[in-house]
Order: C-alpha cells, then structure tokens, then sequence
C-alpha cells in the first residue's frame, strides 16, 4: 500500500482521483487537501464519499506533509504547482502533477501563454509527458510525471499514428474540440453557473488556448519535426464531462479509409484504454464516461482524413491517466483501478 | 390577414412557427395538418397553446385544405413535401417549404444524397433558395421559396463575405457544426431518447449529410465558381436548440483580422438579422435562442481565418426564416413577428 | 412612454425585465444599474441585447437617477431595497419592488426568517402585495407594490380558491415545490457551479425557507383566518427556470373532482393569466416557460385534494408579474407586454 | 462463478446490471437477450461495453437459455416476466424478477393497477419482496426474489423505522417523488425524446401509479396493520438518474428530531447500503448516483416528520439491489460488486 497524498483534493480533478482510488488496490490516501475547506470533513463538502474515506481536509504545509506520504499527486493550479512539486520531487516522493506546470520544455512559452514566470525552470526537463500510450518508457523510469492536459490527451492519441508515418502535413493541422464543464474547474465564477452553460455553447481562446504549445509540443516531438502549425479552436458544451475532438487533416498521399484503419489499430493493437472504431463508427462521449477509455473514430472526405476522438476529461483526461502513471512508475498492472 | 395553413404542424418546424405566428399581426392561422394527432386540439397536444389557438389538427388533404388559405407553410418530411407542393405551387398560392425537397438544382443529387426518386422535378427550377440575406430580390419576386437547411443557414452566411470576394480557397472548405436536439425532429426514435442523448455528445453522417451537396452548390453560386470541395461534420449536443459551425479556411492573400471584421460588417451591414462581433467575442448558442438572429465571430490562427456563426436552428433555421421569406414575398417589413 | 430605471439590471430578474419589456410598448428602459458591471455596455454582458438597447450598466446612485425616470423596478437584494425603495416612493416614482423587503408585515418577521433589521419598517404597511388575480383592485389604487415571492406566487394560486372557500383544513398545508435554478440567482458561488447541479437534485431549507411566512401570512389574509401552519419543502431541479409546486390539502367536506374544478374554472374565469386544466391533465413546466401563465392541475386522493401549478419563476414569479402589476397601476392593458 | 442469463438485456435495467456485473468476481453472463437487437453484438448497441463483454444479443428462447446458466435476472417488462419467470422457477434456477410481475400479493390488484390479468398467479405466494434492509432473512432462504420497484424502494426504507415503531398516522402518508428520465424505460415513445423532457418537469399518474398497491402493502405488512392510505404524486424530472421521495408524515407524538434521527441512526446501524444523514443536512441525487445507497434525510415542521430519501433509480432501485439480492441469496459477502 502506497501512502499517497492528494495536493487540491476539493478540486474536481482532486475529487475524480479520490473516486477513482476508491478501487485501487495497493493506494491509501492519507492525506488531502485543500485551503477553502480546511479542517472538514471530506464527506462533508462531497456526501457521496460518506462510507468510504474517514479523511478532513487540511492546508497544504508541505513540510508536514512530506513524512506522511510516499506518493504525491498534485491537482493544484499550475502556479502553485510549480512551487509544491519541487520539494516533494527532491524529498524523493512519486509525483504526478496534474497541471500545466511542467508539460512545456520551454520556459519561455509559460510566460506567453499562461502569464506565469516559471519558478521551478530546472524542473522543466526532469518532468517525463505522461502518455502512457506514447512514452510508456520514460514514465516508467521516472519518479516525476507530469500529466497531459484533458484536451492534448485525446487529440495526441488520435494524431499520434498519421504524425508519427509522416502521413499528413503539418501546415496546419485544424483541431476543433468540444468539452463538458468539468474542464472549467471548481470555481465560483458566474460563467460557470448553470444557468449560464445549461442551454448554450461557445468557443473560446479560439488560437489562444493554452494547450496549443502543448500540443505543437508534442505534435514536433511525435513527427520529430521541427515546426507544426496547430489551429485549435475549443468549446464549452453543456455536459458535465467528456471531450470530443475532431481533427482535420490533409493527406500527403492517398490511402483508403480501411489502410488508415488498419494502421490505427496496429498502433494501438496492445493498448488497454485505447478503442479504435470501424470505419463509419463515431465516437461517443457517453461511452467513455467514467472510463480511462480513449475512443478514436476515422473518415475520410475527399483528401482530408477526419480523426475523431472521445475520451473523459476527469478521466483519461486528469485523473484516470495520472493513475494510470502512477501504475507504470511503480510496476503495478496498468489497468489497476481503472477497469 | 392572410389566410395561413401549416401542414406537419406537429414537428418542431411546425410547432416553432405557431409560436412565432403569436406575434406576426397579418398572419391567421387557419389549418394545421398531422395525422397522428388528426382532430386532436392543438393544446392537448401543446398544452403552450391553451390560450393563444382554437385550432384542431386535421390530415393532410390538400384539395380540402386549398380554398381554406392563401398562404401554405410546408414543415413536412422531404418526401411529403415533393408531392405537396406542387398543388399548392399549382394552384397560385404563396408557398414556403421548409424540407430539403426542392433546395438542390439538380434531380441527381436527390438519389445520391437523400435516397428519393423526386417526384416534382420540373420545380426544382421554379423554386428561390430562401436565404434572405443573399437572394432577397429573388425572394420577393417569388411565390415558392425553399428555406434553406439549419446547417447550411449559418454556414452559408458565414461563408458568403469571403467566398464572394474570393478570399479563400474553396479546396477544401472545413466546416465543424454543432446541433441542439430539436433538429433531430419530433420522431419516436430510440436514438433521439433523452438518457441517449442527456450527456453525449458524437459526431454523426461525417462526410455523408445531406446538408453537405446544398452547402457546395450555394458557395459555387456565391463565388460563381464551379467547383467547391466542402468537409462538413455535423455533431449532436444536448441542448434543445442552437447551432453552432465553424468555418476553417485558409486564406488566398493575408489580411489582417481588423479587414476582415470591416469586410464582414460593410457585406451586413444593412442586415436586421445578422450581427457580426469584434473579433475575440465568440458567438454563444444562448445569445441567438429564440430569436431570428445569426451572430458571427472570427478569429485568425496563422493563416488560417475561423468564422464562427450560431443561430437558433428552430428560428433563423427553420421556422423564423420562412416567416422572414413570407414577410418579403408579401411586401410585409421584413422584421414583422420576429423582433 | 414611461421612463423606467431598473436597478440591479444584470441579476437574473432584472435581466429578465429587460427581456420581457423588449416587447412594450409603453416603456422606455432609460436607467440600468449595475455595480458589478458598471460602465459595460448591456450587450457587452448579456450579447442576446445587441441590436435591442442602448444602454450602459451605472451605479445606484439614486439621487442621480430620481430624475431619469418616472418608474422604477427593483430587482435588488432585500437588504438593498430595503433602503433603495424608499427614496422612489418619496419622490412619487411608481415602485415595483421584487425582493423581499417589503412583502411581510410585521416587521419581526424579518429578523426571524430574513435575519435583517428592517430599515424601512413604515413603508411595510404602504406597500401592496401584487398579486393580482387577488388584490387587483387595491394594486391599482397603488403607487407602491412588492412583487410576490416566486414560490409563493404560484403556489398561493393554487391555494386560493379553496382557502377562501375555506374547503381545507389549515394545520397543516403540505406544500412540496421544486424549482429551476435561476431562483437562486447570478451569484459567484460554488454551489450554484453547472456540475454541481446538472444530474443533481434536493430538498434544502426544509420548514426554514424565507418564503414559509409570506405563505402563511397571505393564506391566512385569503382564508380570513388567524393561523395556518405551512409545511413548505423547496428543492433544487437542473433546469433554468420554471417552479413546479405540490398541495397537499385535507377536505374538510367530500366533494368530487369535477365540482372542485368548476369551483377553480369559475374562480380564475376572467384571468387572463391563470389556466385552469381538466381532472387527469397535469402542469407542465414547459408549458410555461417564458410565459406570464401560471397552469394549475388537481386530483383527488381519498380525502387529500392535490394542487399542482406551473409557472416561470422569472415570469409570473418575477419579472412578468412585476410588469402586470405595472400595467395595472398605470391603466394600460393589463396584457400589455406579456401575451 | 455463476453462469448468468439476463433477460431483458437491452433495456436500462438490463444494461445497469451488465454495468455493475463487470465488477462483480462471482458472476459470468452467459446469455443476454434482446427481441430488437437479436444477433448483435453488445458493444454495437452499446458502445462502452466494448472491450469488457463478448456477447451476443439472442431471442429469449427460455428453453435454449436454461442448460446454459444458473441465474436468471429478469429485466422484462411485467407481462413478459409473468409467463418467463415460471420455467426458471420451476427448472429450480436462482431467479431475480425486476418487474412489477411478482411484488404484489392479490392477484386481483393486478387487473386494477396493472391491466393484466396474472399468468402465474400462484407464483405470487412464492416471491419473496426483495428489500434487503427489512427481509433479508427471507431473502436468504429463496430462490426467487421480487425486485421491489424503484419509487418504493426509496420510500419504503425512508418509511420503515416510524411504520414499525408505530409513530405515526398511516392516513394518509402524503409521498412526493420525483424520478430522473431512465425511469420510463428505453421505449421508442415521443414523450421520452431529450426535447419534450429537457426544460421540463411535471407530475404524471397522480394517484393512480402501480407502486401504489406495492407501496401500501408493504406499509401495512411493516406496521402489521391492516390499511394504510397512500397519497402518491410522482413526477419527472430532467436528469438521467435519481428518486428524490419525499414523505410527509403526521406524528402520532411529539418526539424531537434528535430522537427521531437516533431512531434511523440505530434502525440502520448495521446496514452497508444506507446513510442516515445529520438533521439539517438533505439527501442529494448526485451523492448516490452511480451507487447502491440510498441516504436518508429528515426534518421536523410542526407535527409533521419530512422524510427525504434519494437513491439511483437504476441502482439501488433495480440492478444494484437484484445483485444485492443475488449476494444474499447465494451467500456472497452483500457488498460483492456493489462497492
């Protein structure tokens, strides 16, 4: 049993780990926390976890923590985070930070698009990108895993394939995505009200998002080019979880619908959470709610190769995946907790 | 006063024109058809109406049904309407039809694209594509308009400012739409269930809708072109009403985003019912519920320009439109019951 | 055209005023105010306005708007209305006020259920409880009215006939209502967040709502009674707006269903805002929505008559009945607006 | 392991207990059938099965079905369980029936509530209620158990603890209940379409639901009275999941709410299923969604006990409850599965 702390606990991703590790085997949470609800009871604040855990929230004074855990994950916004992971990572802990604080390699790119002057710029090359589907290795050799964000995950799984055989052009490659509310966080903030959501939708950060350099990131890293030119447009639809991303790519040749089926499902032929369709078969975000799945669906219009792709955002997309991490670092069976 | 029938009065088309025709001061309505509600009053069916309409609902029988208006709104399935129409059109009266059956020039595309044999094809020709704000003089000087598709209602009017002045490549056009859940239409299908849909989203017809040849058509018309290659991908979202579509195009030359604002409020300028926004305000689905505008946002990603345009697809895409046809047919102000 | 100030404009019901008034003909919307969005356009907050009014959101300061307008409707908080209200009524304004500052009369009550100190405890006796299928005859003999509480609105509609026929016994009535989320309001808070309330329902304030004792106190005004104890349970239902409420009421006397409709129909038969429905047909909110219509149901259960009604609670339980109550003070149509 | 038939497959009961079942480590579903989908694979119909079930849909061809499992569940609907059940019984397997088919006792009551006239009436005696909270002993000692119906099973076990003790007036028990959507079953019925129910909520069968009877039997059998009154209104309202029942109780005395809340606490002491909440602190559907609780909330008002109770319909209400059942039945720790 691994004593594992939950850094931003009252979070929703905090709170997805908290119900995802109801049913890990080998994880006891012993610590949570959270500063709004310091000193309550977990099941206080979120009633459905009366039964199961006896935990009270407390601020996040690491020191105190760091005796009491072998195991750190880390919901926090990426500014905190970029302070916390840093003694837990030299305190010799597993972590895995779920925030956007050291998905990027290039210090720079945090001061354009997330405003923040990065405090822990050493951090950024210990970090391994944990897709697991992707970089299985790395993460499995490494004590400190940063998590990919909830949109980056499903769009690199279903570029992955075409980028890495050099099949598309990168100039650009259009991404339009859809996300339930989760993805807005915990906050009170009146544009995450109901009655502002429920009934509408829009796009937002159209060009400005700041998973874009992420997904560049990994897009240059994949195709081991230099340059990708990423045009993402994402959208808030009114459902509580789930993301639908489609990706529109141009095809430098010419394969049928069925070579480009084949070549996914090759790619992916020994990956437990990742579904690839028939041709024809749409993914559906219901159908990957609270699973670690990543559904992939193919068409193919004229010569622009349609590559849709659904997974959970508090799933696949945060939690479910950074366990899944914790999994590989530490040798547990991957789909522990997750099936 | 003209005198009014609705014929499929008990779909969402049908419905949404009642509710808007509350308001319309030279519109009576004096039939409404349905067979499965046949002599049923229409607020047992619609308790809404109780109150506004003393009307009963009574089968299709078109020869009862001609001296009893002037004016025949059509919200029937495509095929009922092939047969419909022509005695309405026949006999001199103003016809609006609101299915797909008579917006495509050619015969062809009906087998390809909609499974029909048409039935009426010399009508094809007869016929004015409804969309106001590009064909209004066609529109008034016609007697049968065809209101366009939800989908390409939004598209097209995003499209326009662009194609005609032939500022994109029109190889290929990318288009990402959205859909609420009334353009699945009043059917008892299990897939249109609300814990199907509750909480979904998926991509549906990627490559295959039937939207799809009407969109190419009218942007060859608008660009007087005669080739445009149109990647459209429609998908489901649970809200009652409101479409959204973005339209990824690359641009031939590179204007800067202020040029492209001022060409799309110069091409509307004078347009009651669209209204552009400064570029980095979004179009949202619940600014446009209910009533017969269309917003348009845009965005420019590299040179790549994304034009972003909701519309309530029960108003500007169905219902509101053909009142805003009617209204010019009739020399009406073009506003009349929808502001 | 009246001149008309609406302060606190950009909370739900103020927002709703703008919408419903878009439509009458005999107001001109000349103040807004906001203190959060002070400076900002109308439709730079709320975009569903462009197009409809010219407005920028001020600050409340009332001597600088006393003489801006000849009307004003307060859509505050009651502790702002409490001092808000009375600098109008002073000055002669006509005052539509939709908190709850002023609906109870006995000035304890506030502390008690409220906890307020009531700053303006001598209005409580000017002003006259609007609602108007009760007491319309003094209404309109006013220049001051406070708008029924959302709840009780319907829910004293439904009560009415028989308390006054004294038909039911007093102790208890039984009263389960369950009501969109809009009640509670265009605040930042946590528990009002999208994912906090989508798939979620429940009870809250059970037996120490705010509105129990405006309930009491007006059965007990239409009952001529001295004491009628409420039993009142409200619940939270994901849906934007519309409150379903449930009576349950002991007969004291066995008459059947019908006479007990007929007794409903006659009572309600010159309203042209209440619809009374036949024994076996229910409310339903969607029937209405965005409507002034309050619909009530009934069935017979043994000895215990069930009242059901459905109104808005933006509409007849806020802003819509506010403007009916208007139309009244001022003589114009009372269906002015609102049909 | 158990080798296990559910029949009724493809319904949302049937589906909810495939959902459970990938858990459960002492059951094999063997066979799954389904008169719609016959021959199709499960994941066709129901994407997210993908991966964990290799099953066909097959007709229920009882006689085929037998030699190939030793547990049934049937999720028929109840005409059908009334002529399916028998063979099982008979052919001496474990059978758990979800419908209403065998949770009443008079076969009489069948004709009235049920407009059926009852094939298997002398099954009736065999069926033991399967609420396991009150017979879980008679539960243990059958082979046949009655799945009680969703709204009563919320109710009764709210009801329990005062009917027993005999602390209040059984005329009438006043039960306001409101049931998310999945509730009407996964027929292809217009009044089920995402349109006519989202934005909407009204009460249906107001008095005149078939968990009447079943409620009210169960109240006299757990007060050993003779009659009890039930005044039952349920209603629908707009989420996938969830019974909220409310139940308005007059105390026969006047216990505080301390004592009444140490009279549940103590009732359900040993029970893994149920949560007695803190007065003051009401039951939420999203706490037991997904879950097989069902949390218990009371308030005192005047004389009158307000018990609220929330379970997941399709959990505690159907599958999560027969599988309880199922565990009890064959000796399986309770919680196997369901935790």
């Amino acid at each position: 049993m691994y004593k594992t702390a939950i850094l931003g606990a009252a979070g929703y991703a905090g709170i997805e780990l908290l119900r995802v590790l109801k049913r890990h085997r080998q994880i006891e949470v012993t610590v949570i926390t959270s500063d709004t609800f310091k000193n309550k009871k977990l099941h206080e604040v979120y009633p459905e976890f009366r039964g199961y855990y006896d935990l009270s929230f407390e601020t996040a004074d690491i020191d105190q923590i760091l005796n009491r855990c072998e195991v750190a994950f880390l919901a926090l916004p990426a500014e905190a985070s970029m302070t916390s992971a840093e003694k837990f990572v030299k305190a010799g802990k597993i972590v895995v930070d779920l925030s956007g604080a050291f998905r990027l390699k290039e210090r720079e790119l945090y001061k354009t698009w997330y405003k923040l002057d990065h405090r822990s710029p050493d951090l950024l090359k210990t970090a391994v990108y944990g897709l697991p589907e992707l970089f299985r290795e790395e993460i499995s050799a490494s004590r400190f895993v940063s998590n990919p964000g909830c949109y980056p995950t499903g769009i690199l799984l279903g570029l992955a394939p075409v980028v890495e055989r050099k099949l598309i052009s990168l100039s650009p490659v259009i991404i339009d995505a859809k996300s339930g509310i989760s993805g807005k966080g915990r906050k009170a903030d009146v544009s995450s009200l109901f009655c502002e959501l429920n009934e509408n939708m829009y796009p937002y950060k159209a060009g400005t998002h700041q998973h874009t350099p992420e997904i560049e990131q990994m897009v240059c890293r994949i195709g081991k080019v230099k340059k990708a030119e990423i045009v993402f447009v994402p959208q808030v639809v009114p459902l509580d979880r789930g993301i639908l991303a489609n990706m529109y790519c141009t095809l430098e040749k010419d394969p049928d619908i069925a070579e480009l089926a084949e070549l996914f499902r090759e790619f992916y032929q020994n990956e437990p959470f990742v579904r690839v369709l028939e041709p024809g078969v749409t993914p559906q975000v219901k159908a990957v709610a609270r699973t670690n799945f990543c559904d992939i669906g193919l068409a193919k219009i004229g010569r622009t190769l349609v590559i849709m792709t659904a997974i959970d955002n508090m799933v696949k997309g945060a939690a479910g995946q950074a366990i899944q991490n914790f999994n590989i670092m530490t040798g547990i069976p991957e789909e522990e907790g997750l099936k």
